[in-house]
């Protein structure tokens, strides 16, 4: 009989990042099953969206929350892939031509360069759309408790609408004609980045069964952890390596977007990235969490990613 | 002591038409409190639209179903509210340059031509969005059960998404390059009208508390009459008055659509407009439904509106 020592057979940060996305991967092909009635077109278009791949990392943010409680993976996978259709739906519509007008994302064309403007618009409806179906069905099949449900719903439609993502990349268009300083541009990366991670921590907390104390910890970790993010984000648009961003780089100057180097310099982002990471953990380990350990892994790999 | 004859003070179709619509359009404008942190120009758009007029009648399937049942108005309010908003982004998306191409709704300027398409995009991103935290505002405030309320998610979800209106669409925008018959005609209808009149009828019997066989009534008189309402307004588009419409007729002509007047002739649509009706209240009828009187109503008044 084998014995196992806990945390000998505990995966490595890697093997849990790579599983965790797989199972979103394969998860979000299920999104639509084949007996619906869907338009063919329509079904192929949020298809080639959800499967152009990305990082998951709100979905791996729902797993791990709920996982620190001692939530299942199953129970979480739904609002993952809620989360995961809110954001791919927003980045179709980011790059139709009225907005961004971009012609490539993760390498590959944009929805709307291959399906056209219409079916890209639609398409990002009905992912939308889903995403509240998916994450009723985290009680349906996973038992997660009605109050969990609505307060998840309620939460998704907060920080994903008007006062929070679309809120954020309304704020952003307008910024592009001049933003009057940093704090405007905080409250971009606040609404149209962070609230969206902010969510998929709470949900995930939600499905574990977190306290309130304990979910003001996570909202505090995703805050912080989001502007860092963003703030990267910036950094590696001006500096990245385009065969691994998937996307051209330096289209913030060319679109002249004002962004955190723009106005304090690379060297004070970079140091700003290592704050708010730093601040993020310590909000974490105060708040009283079962076992953050993987979250905090998650933190720091995102300070150190590249692409 | 004034006696009440039961049925003496009961209002008249018009005023409780009327009423009921002065209900929603007063709370639709409270639907994003002044203190809530919204860019101001996302603010306006969405209250463009949502402040419009239209005849609001998603919402009053919403609260005469929920009343048929001795549901309250103010719980139904909020579910009433969301199908509009749900109703109201559709009309947005569908006006844009990249879909309908329309300059004017009801009378005025549609919301990309007063906004830009971006801002008239986001616009209907947040109401779609908004329409889900509504939904369990019914909840939070007057205290629909939780059951109701996932399934009210739940069914908005899949009746305005890639299997109901957003489906009906993709098929519509196709069919304007040659449909194959009077049945993918009839998917068109269903699913891009008669699927959220569907919906609020539903929701409506859920807030009352409906059981299992006055829900598939309602959802029998639902289709029937989402049907007829929709062939009622391909003829209107045909023969309407413009100044009663609120907008261009002829459009289905100019664009190239097919309609069920261009398939059957006009004499043999109007016989199918008073059919449907005619069997969407024979479903109500001998439904069980405690008090059908305001939607038996309303489906008489819809069969023989001029706009």
């Amino acid at each position: 009989m084998k014995t196992v020592v806990k945390g000998l057979n505990r995966p490595s940060f890697k093997e849990y990042l790579n599983g965790t996305a797989d199972a979103v991967s394969s998860a979000l092909t299920e999104q639509f099953p084949a007996h619906w009635n869907i338009p063919a077109v329509l079904r192929e278009s949020m298809n080639y969206s959800l499967t152009a791949g990305g990082k998951r990392l709100r979905p791996l943010l729902v797993i791990a929350a709920a996982e620190a409680f001692g939530g299942s993976r199953e129970a979480a996978l739904p609002v993952a892939c809620a989360v995961e259709m809110v954001h791919t739906y927003s980045l179709i519509h980011d790059d139709l031509p009225a907005m961004d007008d971009d012609d490539y994302r993760r390498g590959k064309l944009t929805n709307h360069k291959v399906y056209g403007e219409a079916v890209a618009i639609l398409a990002g409806d009905a992912l939308l759309t889903h995403a509240f179906y998916s994450v009723v069905q985290a009680g349906r099949r996973h038992g997660v408790s009605s109050d969990a449900l609505l307060s998840i719903v309620e939460e998704l439609s907060e920080m994903s609408g008007a006062r929070g993502m679309v809120g954020g990349q309304v704020a952003d268009m307008s910024g592009e004609q001049g933003l009057t300083g940093i704090e405007e541009l905080e409250y971009i990366h606040l609404h149209k980045t962070a609230d969206l991670i902010i969510f998929s921590l709470l949900a995930g907390g939600r499905i574990g069964g977190a306290d309130k104390n304990q979910l003001e910890a996570l909202r505090q970790f995703g805050r912080d952890l989001g502007l860092a993010f963003q703030i990267q984000d910036d950094i590696l648009d001006l500096i990245g390596d385009e065969s691994k961003m998937g996307k051209k780089t330096q289209s913030d100057v060319e679109q002249e977007k004002v962004t955190y180097p723009f106005f304090i310099g690379m060297e004070a982002s970079q140091q700003q990235v290592e704050k708010l990471t730093a601040s993020a953990k310590k909000a974490l380990i105060e708040g009283g969490i079962p076992d953050s350990s993987r979250l905090l892994e998650i933190a720091d790999y995102l300070m150190k990613r590249d692409h």
